[in-house]
């Protein structure tokens, strides 16, 4: 049977927030991991989008992650509060520190929320959008299993953990980096060995620990840090903060979603909120951003360089259009979100664009 | 003359703070520029140490730095706070933001601190070591004059704007990751044209926006932030907090300390302290960073690797030892140094180490 590729967004996420429900997620977490993977296909994070479905249902059919769990804060004192996710979603656990954090910043200034007991929490840029709907900068950052080795090292150690920031602006686009510590994405060395290409120095080195440009021999081996030393310290950092500091796992004591079936992952987060008005007044605050990004975006430009991007740019534009658009699969996600909706009596077909305009795949 | 080129760190700091004090620095105030010079030297971070003696002290006297004017803290509410440092120098501003910071962190659990009105602060480590004694982790950041273009952009826009974070430890050394945004330091590009040295493609770009291995060309050209579009990222994210959140510069307008005798540099700061007890018992926190440093240190090394290292460790163990063995200066730095002190009726030769061990330059 050959199936849509291109599916409106709201319907693709009411599709998978009616998974969860007849999975037995309780309907409000069920909607935060729905519009948390959406929102990630929206902005052209595939590998954190609607992918991820088959392998939530999977935590929670094999009791690995507890939907009904209720999140819990363990203690809160001034600015600060630690939360025990309970092992809830990464999303759910994610949009209660969130939620948190903005309150205590909002009252004193910064809220700063360490979050143990977690799951993959998708990307932070989805926390990031919330506290910028709420005029609030944040610090947003994740640790995660162990796929970078330290610098000297040949296997993983360190996850590529994410680093997240988001600041509000007047009527430019926000400035949102939403970045692993990696090189480059694991996803984007998978696609080079699956085309037969080699792929650049620095982005790996081998189960030896030696540099390679061969993709199937990096898959074996482990991702390297951005920048080296700098990557690597900037990951076990976050490390520190996200798990050491929480009382969640770090280094090898964070599970792999997909490996490990015998405990939770034990995911540590960590948020930080910054009231922009007890510093600056808002309205300046913004028109200070919107002249730095203006002054940024008129730099001159390199040689073939069409236009100088900030962070989050092609992400919101990618949002924009695929809200327009709609949001392509591949078919192999297709393929496993339709027996996944037939699993529960939901039609995925019932999603998709009849007609849509061929567009070009951004899975790369 | 021959001047002697090893000296010892202490009788060099009294000379530098002595130097400060006949220039009219008030003494608690020089004290705290001695200070954070002679600890760059020790770190073996030359490029912020005593070499900046001269240019801090022209500064004073062409009156684009005001040693007596007093640091003032415009807003306090909670967790926040926002200084002007009034254009002291900045290791003296820095220190009353990092004082407030871990005032206000004891209190509510985190201390977050603006600063405006400053100027070039020293390292990060020095602050960071301070909150470490305190048993404070600290982020502290801090924009600079422009010397990194935007991803595609072809010259500077952005400053190396450094980022520090410090963690305390129990037995193992304490964890300080002390970095620039940038891929080198503009230093090491300088000793490759001085020996007339290519230098790796990716450091730097020349003045037309094109990669460049001339050492020369990428001086008159820009050096590029580490892994690309994450660092220009990070820096610029940096500039936003430090910057335009505070008041103070930005980007363009964030003067250079050794080009602009029109105006002050107007630097700005943000520092972050959290107090670790608000999460996790402080003995716990040590253990598990102790255990987490031992884990990454004793993994398996790549070929040719003697020693897995930790941030910080390369630079505890030159403090240590240069205390001990005493600091070696480059001749230029000596003669600079002892010009300095003629004028003010001082002798740096009795700061000097008679018959020190030839040691190893560290200046690269």
């Amino acid at each position: 049977m050959s199936l849509p590729h291109t599916y409106d967004w709201e319907k693709l996420q009411s599709f998978c927030r009616e998974v969860f429900i007849r999975a037995g997620v309780p309907a409000d977490r069920a909607t935060t991991v729905a519009e948390s993977l959406v929102q990630a296909d929206l902005r052209g994070v595939e590998s954190h989008g609607v992918v991820r479905t088959g392998i939530y249902l999977k935590r929670v059919e094999k009791g690995m992650m507890d939907p009904h769990a209720e999140p819990t804060f363990v203690s809160e004192h001034g600015s600060t509060a630690l939360l025990d996710g309970s092992n809830n979603f990464g999303a759910v656990v994610g949009s209660y520190a969130l939620d948190m954090a903005m309150e205590r910043a909002k009252q004193y200034g910064t809220g700063v929320v360490g979050v143990k007991g977690s799951n993959h929490f998708g990307t932070g840029a989805y926390y990031a959008k919330k506290a910028i709907e709420q005029n609030l900068i944040l610090l947003v950052m994740s640790n995660a299993s162990q796929t970078m080795p330290p610098s000297g090292g040949i296997r993983p150690f360190i996850g590529t953990n994410p680093l997240c920031i988001g600041v509000p602006a007047g009527e430019e686009t926000p400035f949102i980096l939403d970045m692993a510590t990696s090189v480059v994405a694991r996803g984007k060395i998978i696609v080079s060995a699956q085309k037969g290409e080699e792929i650049p120095l620095g982005w790996a080195i081998d189960k030896e620990g030696n540099p390679t440009t061969d993709a199937v021999a990096a898959l074996e081996g482990s991702v390297l840090p951005v920048g080296g030393p700098k990557g690597y310290a900037i990951s076990m950092f976050i490390d520190i903060l996200s798990g050491v500091l929480t009382g969640a796992g770090y280094g090898q004591y964070v599970n792999n979603m997909y490996e490990n079936w015998d405990e939770p992952q034990n995911v540590g987060h960590f948020f930080i909120a910054v009231d922009i008005s007890r510093f600056i007044p808002l309205e300046l605050f913004k028109q200070r951003v919107d002249l730095y990004i203006r002054q940024i975006k008129n730099e001159p430009k390199a040689p073939g360089v069409k236009e100088i991007l900030v962070p989050g740019e092609i992400e919101h534009r990618q949002t924009e259009r695929l809200k327009r658009e709609g949001i392509q699969l591949p078919l192999k996600v297709v393929d496993e979100l339709n027996d996944i909706g037939l699993k529960y009596g939901l039609q995925l077909s019932e999603a998709a664009i009849q007609n849509a305009p061929v567009i070009e795949s951004s899975q790369t």
